[in-house]
């Protein structure tokens, strides 16, 4: 399999945390969403992702786009360890933790947003910076509520193995720390990422760790 | 079953499209996002969504949250008529389109967003609806791309029966037409709307169809 990834991209960096949690190795192709101008306008990436997003993942003749569909590919087609629990209640709950990140918080802040703020409205850093607090504190606030007020939760997101929440939770706990995030009303969030980040799987998934590090 | 929702509300469309394709009766709840200050902000309503958001869906004992999460959860309890096809590439085309909506356009339209451009950035209405016509036309373009450009797009996104790609995709397609966002380079995504729209089961669930249509 290869993976095309930017070391910082948040989607891409769920991916890689479930290839590893498949166990599964893979070639990493780098993609500079800021050199040359963004590597991922060029045609040669844009035929495999229209979207021009990281990460892509090709697994033989299939070409798969969007983080969270590559993710549940992998839990299809390499099912153990499982990436989702059993019962369809507990996987429309796990799922539900991933979107409220993936759908909730991380489309507000990734990089390409950014920009348009910068760029096109003009928005001085400091009212950025406000915009990406608001909505990275406020959603994983209301993701803490979920996790801290259910039985379900255990050392990870759902029970005691990692799960597909997990892979999306850790990513954006990342971005929050990057950009001083206030996370002191989200202990049990905090408890989870130090848990999953004492696993190789997500500390070799980890930006810094990246063939394309900066 | 009872389906909170708004009927306005892009996520809750997709569901109530959900629901209606797999014939499934329900008790309809709005939740008013804007009268009252907000419905979706009181108590009563956050203890069953921490995330302040429609639709909620609660099936006995379980309460679903998060659009997707709900239709993978209504495919798995309700098999018949399927909402994802049956191989793991297949199904990854399917969530990959439905995410390129739900995690790429929806989130960037959306009221609570538009909501901060307008009170909190203080933003004229034309920049505000500049930015809802980038993220929408060229969120839509690069999902024409991907379902122009590929032999498994048939009367629907996937095939030739709708999926959770077009249930997502129509509602989406509505935004667009509420704002005068410019369709005029998506063939392939017209023809497909307008291939759900004969369907009883895409009309009934449209806003304008909905209890609590203004």
């Amino acid at each position: 399999m290869q993976l095309y990834s930017y070391f910082r991209s948040s989607a891409a960096y769920r991916v890689r945390i479930a290839l590893n949690l498949k166990g599964l190795p893979y070639e990493y192709i780098p993609v500079h969403l800021i050199k040359d101008g963004g590597q991922q306008l060029k045609p040669e990436y844009t035929r495999l992702n229209p979207q021009a997003l990281v990460p892509t993942l090709v697994d033989g003749d299939a070409v798969l786009t969007q983080s969270m569909a590559i993710i549940e590919y992998l839990d299809e087609t390499h099912p153990q360890p499982a990436l989702l629990p059993d019962t369809p209640v507990a996987r429309a709950r796990v799922r539900a933790l991933a979107q409220g990140i993936a759908c909730d918080i991380h489309p507000l802040n990734n990089l390409r947003v950014l920009r348009y703020l910068k760029r096109d409205l003009d928005l001085p850093d400091e009212a950025r910076d406000a915009w990406y607090r608001h909505w990275v504190e406020s959603g994983l606030l209301a993701l803490e509520r979920m996790l801290a007020d259910s039985p379900d939760t255990g050392a990870f997101c759902h029970g005691d193995t990692p799960t597909l929440a997990d892979a999306c939770l850790v990513p954006q706990v990342f971005n929050a720390r990057r950009l001083d995030c206030d996370l002191s009303a989200m202990p049990t969030i905090v408890r989870i990422d130090a848990a999953c980040l004492a696993l190789p799987a997500f500390t070799q998934a980890a930006p810094d760790a990246q063939p394309d590090a900066a």
